[in-house]
């Protein structure tokens, strides 16, 4: 639901791997559009789905996604619903089903529509998923292995969680950008110079000022807070160091450099995926609370799920949940789990 | 003098044009490997070297300069001495010499040393240079000349402007970004999701933190007033932005946002050398004050000189000044110089 560039490039990295894919959008210009372009086989709904994209503007996402689960009701099969929107909490906050995970695909374009859509988009991008107490643990694991599929990286957060720290890494940063551009923009009117000068680094860090703003007004709104404190922390950090150039402290303005060099380093070596993996089983009470509480718990060790699968007991009341990680991340991960009072049981080393 | 990545660089390209360059460097070693490079011909100094580019540590440029100067007083053919340090009018306001003109290639590296060196570097890169009122014209020309043929585009500014434009696009980001990674840095130590959401706009925004930070504390203190003003106004536009997000204003946030987009896509399109030029001829009293004038005039248009010629009339009080400009430019050039009291004559279009 929503063929443009987000939904656009899902349809056609679906259809890629053999998904029949159906598309509808808010404007049927916009689902010709998308067949068109290949990113959908037909125009319509299909309520035998066994994924829907929710995929349009933020302010319509809460009824579609309830439209969605409506309509995929009967079947005796598995049926998830999920959005790709920006903000995660007030979403959850207003469907709250086993069915529905709320997940952001941190990907994009400076392009829109899905003239920009790409079945590559997802190749290697992180894309977050916020299960909650309430996820079925089946719609979970249905849900992150087609995400899988596509080359993204699935992390799980929790959905406050994931909206303070996407205000950090993307929001903050956004209104950064375009604060720096509009600041050389006013000093351009008086000498065109600046425009000259503004070399890899300012280009660098005002790109993302070069995207639609459309989307930001919602964005802000719906993360008003996390921004906004983010925002004071930034502006307090900015005025410390204001203050250390001021007094030309330099073994302090040293220290900060040197602490933000070796972080960006950090960032530059993606994690492998050519680690050795292992399997970890974690006996979870079978309740879908325990899938959200041992996903995100691993998320926020930053470690990635290669694998997740569930298993239930003969009695049904007890499960196993089998995650597979890099062999170097176990120890965190047991330790985490057993702080957590999870008793994560066997190791399998995988080959 | 100094052969560290960008006199390493400089060497390279001026070699690669047919250029005899000797090198010298505070620490041999460095000059040797300079040379074992091919950065340098040979090592040492040449009292007879048309052109000297100081390529020193800041705190060593002004001794090397004098020194510089002091070895080339003789002969009949005109030497220039330059420097390629990030701040400008603490090292003008150290040497006020006809021979000597301030200098800021602004290129670079992540690399450090003569090992991260390029006779590429400088392709397409903006080279400032700062005449004064006390340079001579032949000697800015000579420079401009040999710096514009290692494929840089030369940009005249005053070095108080320059100083200030510089803490704008490029000082004042830096910090930003040291402070934003340091936030998310921060941030990572509870939760290390934080550095698998970092996603291509956080990484751009953040690149330049990643580069050496034995510059800074130099460029910070010598540049110290600039940039705290820089940072004063960063700091009151972000509160505006803040507060524009926290009352919800959509209608203020578009507007912001659309006003950096559109300045951001004018960056995007670099000033065409493809365009029809034209000479302007603008008679000048025959004393060093007026190229810096007409040259930096120019640099705060915006506008490329891409050629500058003197010519001197036969009495040797009068000379007029050539600039080879693209023809789109030559009514705002125009119009500038007569406000500032010239009067450019001729406009002979070349082909």
């Amino acid at each position: 639901m929503g063929t443009g560039l987000i939904g656009g490039s899902i349809g056609m990295a679906l259809r890629a791997r053999g998904w029949y894919v159906n598309g509808v959008d808010l404007d049927p210009l916009h689902a010709q559009r998308a067949l068109d372009q290949g990113a959908i086989d037909a125009i319509g709904e299909d309520a035998g789905a066994l994924v829907t994209f929710v995929a349009t503007p933020v302010s319509a996402v809460v009824p579609a996604v309830r439209k969605a689960l409506a309509a995929s009701q009967s079947g005796s099969c598995m049926r998830v619903v999920t959005d790709v929107s920006g903000v995660k909490a007030p979403i959850l906050a207003g469907i709250d089903h086993h069915r529905f995970v709320g997940g952001h695909p941190m990907a994009g374009s400076e392009q829109d529509g899905v003239d920009g859509a790409d079945p590559d988009l997802f190749e290697g991008a992180t894309w977050v998923l916020t299960p909650t107490s309430t996820t079925s643990p089946e719609a979970f694991a249905l849900l992150r292995g087609v995400i899988s599929s596509l080359g993204a990286d699935v992390i799980a957060l929790g959905p406050e969680k994931h909206d303070i720290l996407v205000a950090l890494v993307s929001h903050v940063p956004h209104l950064m950008a375009a604060t720096l551009m509009g600041l050389a923009a006013n000093a351009a009117q008086d000498d065109r110079a600046v425009l000259r000068l503004a070399a890899g680094g300012f280009r660098d860090m005002t790109r993302v000022a070069a995207g639609h703003p459309g989307i930001w007004p919602d964005i802000c709104a719906e993360n008003r807070e996390a921004i906004v404190a983010t925002l004071d922390q930034l502006m307090s950090d900015l005025s410390e160091v204001r203050e250390i150039v001021s007094r030309d402290a330099r073994d302090e303005l040293l220290a900060r450099l040197d602490r933000a060099r070796l972080a960006r380093r950090s960032l530059a070596s993606p994690v492998s995926g050519s680690d050795e993996l292992v399997e970890v089983r974690v006996p979870v009470a079978d309740r879908p609370g325990a899938l959200a509480e041992v996903t995100t718990l691993a998320g926020s060790l930053g470690v990635n799920i290669d694998d997740l699968v569930l298993t239930h007991s003969a009695e049904g009341d007890r499960g196993v949940l089998i995650l597979v990680i890099a062999a170097r991340s176990v120890d965190r991960v047991r330790d985490a789990l057993r702080q957590a009072g999870l008793h994560p049981s066997s190791v399998v080393r995988l080959d």
